[in-house]
């Protein structure tokens, strides 16, 4: 079969994108296929900012419900392609929403926050981010919320987490966590990037590995192709398995750069000190746009792909592994 | 001259209390004669929390004024000695009142909280207190919270830090933190005690060391004496010098053990698990009740200790301490 059907076919999950979101962005996924996103809806925000960003999206999918709709189940993602809409799964890539209360994981579950990341960049209660300069791993107040969120079924990402934290993550917790938006240290080797071991030790335990697209931290840099990512995925399927990967983009559209808003990301609690140049720097992302995510289908046909291989690392493999955390309360 | 008639002159700094705040604990205070204490008044409080206690002392200096008088600088603590009253320290035992804000150090500054300790117990966004199984040391976010405060001339306290965070502050303030209640590990070797290498080269870069009367983490435990604290000091004096050394008595009067307070200092932010058994171990404090201080002038006159070294250790040390670190801004 053509790529492009396969393409049409499938459902397409994108692990992460941090967008300047509005109905412009809607429309773009749709656009471009895509069924499913882990929306970012907390960065560095406490309690109330985070409540006030549930809010937000909870008003957009009612504005925009021709458009999207939320995700909380893997059957609202295969509903949303029934539908040609797009599932948004409410995410944070910080836990500084819960601030030091363990039952704030409830409460923001409940609203539908199923994917959270342990710390961004830097130490927080819970465990060090990869920017910080030492490592002491996971908590005992991270042991905590690591298992809490097991057990309300709530994803624990580890992307912008340190090695130390991250090993600890993936040996503590009995719901297996995820990378879902990194590259391979084995393929360039920076911080920010994963290495060998814990890819192939994350994909042992039934995680799931979503590669983002941010040039910088690709082996030919701001040179990459589309190509070079599909060669990537393949990297990291051979480490972690055909069933443990997928995408996670780490698309970032309608946000200028450099912008206030890559400011606050990249400052530490979003106004301290400036943690990496990447807030100005110039980031090519091999993907393109989101409406050209199809072309995507195309080079891994060029790749030599099946179209079985295509489907899972299109959409299937996350859902699988969403499916298996969410059904754990 | 004789023990007690050198106590009734002397300037008496305490530099920690973790009473049970009542106008009985400052008639305590009054008849022990103590001219000075540090009160805790933030352990796992965020922000609201940490204004709501300053709010409750700013209405008990009013309230008390018989007894009690805000301290915010050392006249204060020399003018309360002269009326016969005792000088309040507003102080903290973590840095959570700050959630993740450099500003609000200027504010709790700026209101009187002129002691803080960077974290208590558990790991912070700024290091790592002494019970947590590991230490990475001062974050980044830590170096940012230490320099402010020296700039602000805000007392930093390492008593329950992590032995490595303890060591990265020392050796990156550039105004000397202190260990305000704590024994030394060189007496009995235990994870809250101090290394002798620490306490001598806090005294070395002009910090100060008050010593607790935890009778579990003396030399004889619960079995411990006024005169067994009297060598401890005599022991922490050898290390540090004589003009580095202090009370820090960690009265903890008005609170029963086992109590709800106890049982909340004792577990993570308040609630979560439980950090140590001295929630409701028994604990000897071999200096006895706050209106029998006294009496220590009578143990140092016993281990031969002359009236210039009883002064200084008695408080004056202290306030030479606090008059370098408040003068900083």
């Amino acid at each position: 079969m053509q790529a492009q059907a396969i393409y049409q076919r499938a459902i397409v999950f994108d692990g992460l994108n941090i967008c300047n979101w509005s109905r412009e962005i809607f429309e773009q996924w749709q656009r471009g296929g895509i069924t499913g996103v882990s929306a970012t809806c907390g960065l560095w925000e406490g309690f109330r900012e985070s409540i006030a960003n549930v809010v937000q999206w909870k008003k957009w999918f009612e504005e925009h419900s021709d458009l999207i709709l939320q995700a909380t189940s893997v059957n609202d993602i295969r509903r949303a392609k029934r539908e040609g809409k797009t599932a948004v799964l409410l995410s944070w890539q910080n836990t500084s929403g819960i601030e030091d209360k363990l039952d704030y994981l409830r409460v923001f579950r409940d609203l539908g926050v199923r994917k959270m990341q342990l710390t961004y960049n830097t130490q927080n209660y819970s465990g060090a981010g990869y920017v910080e300069a030492n490592d002491s791993g996971l908590t005992g107040f991270g042991r905590e919320v690591v298992s809490e969120m097991g057990k309300l079924g709530i994803v624990c990402d580890l992307s912008h987490v340190g090695a130390k934290t991250s090993l600890d993550v993936i040996e503590y917790a009995t719901v297996p966590p995820c990378f879902s938006h990194i590259l391979p240290a084995g393929m360039k080797d920076i911080k920010r990037n994963k290495s060998d071991a814990l890819i192939s030790e994350l994909g042992r335990r039934g995680g799931i590995i979503g590669l983002s697209q941010f040039g910088p931290f690709m082996q030919k840099g701001n040179d990459s192709t589309i190509d070079d990512y599909v060669a990537a995925l393949d990297y990291v399927i051979e480490l972690a398995g055909e069933d443990h990967v997928g995408i996670g983009s780490d698309a970032s559209q309608g946000h200028a750069r450099p912008s206030e808003f890559l400011e606050w990301c990249n400052h530490d609690k979003g106004y301290a000190r400036e943690l990496t140049p990447f807030g100005h720097a110039k980031v090519v992302k091999p993907l393109g746009p989101l409406e050209q995510r199809p072309l995507l289908a195309d080079a891994m046909q060029r790749a030599g792909w099946s179209e079985e291989k295509m489907v899972k690392v299109l959409g299937e493999n996350w859902l699988n592994y969403l499916e298996r955390v969410w059904q754990a309360p």
